[in-house]
């Protein structure tokens, strides 16, 4: 049992020097149903070979950590069933146990550093949850954006999390985090948000050369870049922040709690929305895959 | 002055491949009154000898980092007096003013990585203090578990920090947290808590397995193995909750604050279990020594 | 263009096995005005020159990172606008855009990796800002001395922030805190604070000895060396604690929040004590300068 394999794609996308664009599997297993969600994530993959670059969506599959998945394999994964949703702090067990398990951003991270991969598309990140001041609960992708030099493409953090923290919490970990476009942070599901960016770039060009500057001042980490969803897809700020608001007043009400309150919170949202919250996060992950391919063009 | 100093023990056990088991040494030096200290330190080594392995108990002697300590030092140190404390914050400072320090889980982590050795007991590790929202008061050994590579057995953290919160930051800083042998975490004097482990194993063999993929993967922290103590030792919950909150309630009370509440509530629950929170604190070491011997003959 | 350039002064040290100690530069752009910051710059780098040691002051300068200026550039940079304030976060970005950027002590410090030094100079560091509990505001100097192997000679953390909770944060990444000539804390203005200081030590020699040990551990962090400003130079705790409760009350009024807190509560303290807050502020980075400088005299 090899410890990582490589898609035929990837393997002869990096003989010949092709750029690369990770991905994550949550989104495929944890994310949305059956067929929507193999769907979606072979429209995803096709947006970066559009793009001109080669997709490798990162998975473990009985204990082999997959870069790149082959198109079988991506349709099993789909329909599987009691898949591990694996992060750094479970990533081995999953592995050496034999398992299969989607790829959180902090394990796409560490599975794109180990096949020789720098950019990696994905929606949202995780980040400081909201009442952490009380329950400590951060994400592991915080950390990992800390030390592994990887640049990540996100319409910032899923805005159900407390973005402003979020954001203290990255300075101090030294992470640069890029609005691509705009001089204020998205916001997810919005264009807009009230937070000033730390950085802000509109050149793919610009965010690949401080990519490898940071590798060339031996700086760990990588990147965070915040693109914001097209305009004709998002849903402004005024009208999701109302219903952002609602469901975490139900999650409180209904003692929903610890890992509970992530699920509970996106359902509620799509069933608030109609479903439109769905459509906006498709839009956005294929808006940060191509964006994502643009950066990888300047990579190799 | 040589900078570690192994003892022939160890020397003649790596020399043969042999099974090696490091433990700390404030439990000697701060944990408990002579000459009962020594008698337990003499007692957890010899566990682990009858389980085949080699134990290395770790500590600074006039400078030197000692790994493993012959017979004489152990008796020495156990009647040692203004022994320093040292963790990754004070280690480096005790050795190059030639003094000698009990090692914490953080310090006997990092002299375990320098010995060589990838497994660890102890008692129960430091993690996050009650009221830490307010005093930011969080144990080294958290960061120490996210970076250096050695697996640590311990009955999870000690009850009477704050351990929901401890748990976040490991998942935080990508520890694997494995309770061994059941669904949730051990509490230190108790088999069960109401809080389910992030990980599950029953077998040293796994948790060897997953050690090795952890640094097949490049991922550079440890593992915590949360081992409950024997049923035959433990405090119910039911029993040692009530005395640990009035342990709580008069340290608040009586304004102990800072470096002075841990042993404040040692003591207290000394005091209100008559004795019974030490015999089962040396039984928890005993029973973590046992199991990191069997995962260290995985683990060669 | 190359990425790191040193100035003429520092490769003649460098050559010649000279002692060097590297200074930061946001206290040239943002902390003085021109030319009072120019002269201030000057004083200590002749400070460092006449106690035997060879000055490094940090900056980017049109996307070079510079160890060491030339005195043509320290005076550009005394006199430029729009310059950035790099961290760790930012600094690659500076860089790969072409910008100027004057170096925060985290900054500084991975420059001074990159450039070989060992010791640097500075008024006071970062660290977890008052009101953290609830807005997670903590500098990224902090998590830079857990993880760069610089000793930082500072009057401690600057006493607008909580002190207290900056101690913790430094225990918890490991790092050590030693109060030069005083068994506690000095804070900033003052020569005394009510905190015991972790660590203790009255020699540069044991400063760089410790500094040594560490590396030879393989422990990857700095030390924080907390000098207090000489006595003639002080404002005691009795006479600049109320002042600063003052300005942080203002602050809070008048609804100052984020990144604008820091400048409005040095302003105001500035007014309050009718310039002395400069003049100590001034004295104590000279102080720091030339005991840097002694330290680095022991690790050539
Ligand atoms: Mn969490
Ligand atoms: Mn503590
Ligand atoms: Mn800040």
């Amino acid at each position: 049992m090899a410890m990582i394999t490589k898609s035929t794609e990837l393997l002869k996308a990096q003989e010949n020097g092709l750029p690369v664009v990770a991905l994550e599997s949550t989104i495929i297993t944890h994310g949305m149903p059956f067929p929507q969600n193999l769907e979606t994530a072979r429209m995803v993959e096709d947006d970066i070979r559009a793009a001109g670059a080669v997709p490798a969506t990162m998975a473990v599959i009985d204990g082999t950590l997959h870069a790149g998945l082959e198109p079988d394999q991506l349709e099993a994964l789909a329909q599987a069933r009691d898949v591990d949703k694996v992060s750094r702090a479970d990533m081995a067990v999953c592995m050496s146990l034999g398992r299969t398990g989607a790829t959180t951003v902090a394990a796409t991270m560490i599975a794109a550093r180990l096949a020789g991969i720098s950019v990696f598309a994905t929606g949202g990140i995780g980040g400081v949850h909201r009442g952490a001041e009380d329950t400590f609960d951060i994400s592991a992708d915080l950390a990992e954006l800390g030390q592994t030099a990887v640049t990540v493409v996100a319409a910032g953090a899923k805005a159900i999390l407390d973005v402003p923290k979020t954001l203290e919490v990255l300075e101090t970990y030294g992470v640069p985090v890029i609005a691509y476009g705009q001089p204020d942070m998205p916001a997810f599901w919005s264009r807009h948000s009230d937070l000033p960016a730390p950085l802000s770039m509109s050149s793919a060009q610009d965010i690949a050369k401080a990519h490898r500057m940071r590798a060339a001042l031996g700086l760990p980490g990588g990147q965070l870049v915040a693109n914001p969803v097209p305009e004709e897809d998002e849903i402004p700020a005024a009208q999701i922040n109302p219903i952002i608001a609602q469901a975490l007043a139900e999650a409180t009400e209904q003692g929903i709690t610890a890992k509970q309150v992530t699920p509970f919170l996106l359902q509620r949202i799509f069933e608030l929305t109609e479903g439109r919250s769905l459509v906006t996060n498709i839009a956005l992950v294929r808006n940060n895959a191509r964006l994502a391919a643009e950066i990888a063009h300047h990579l190799v």
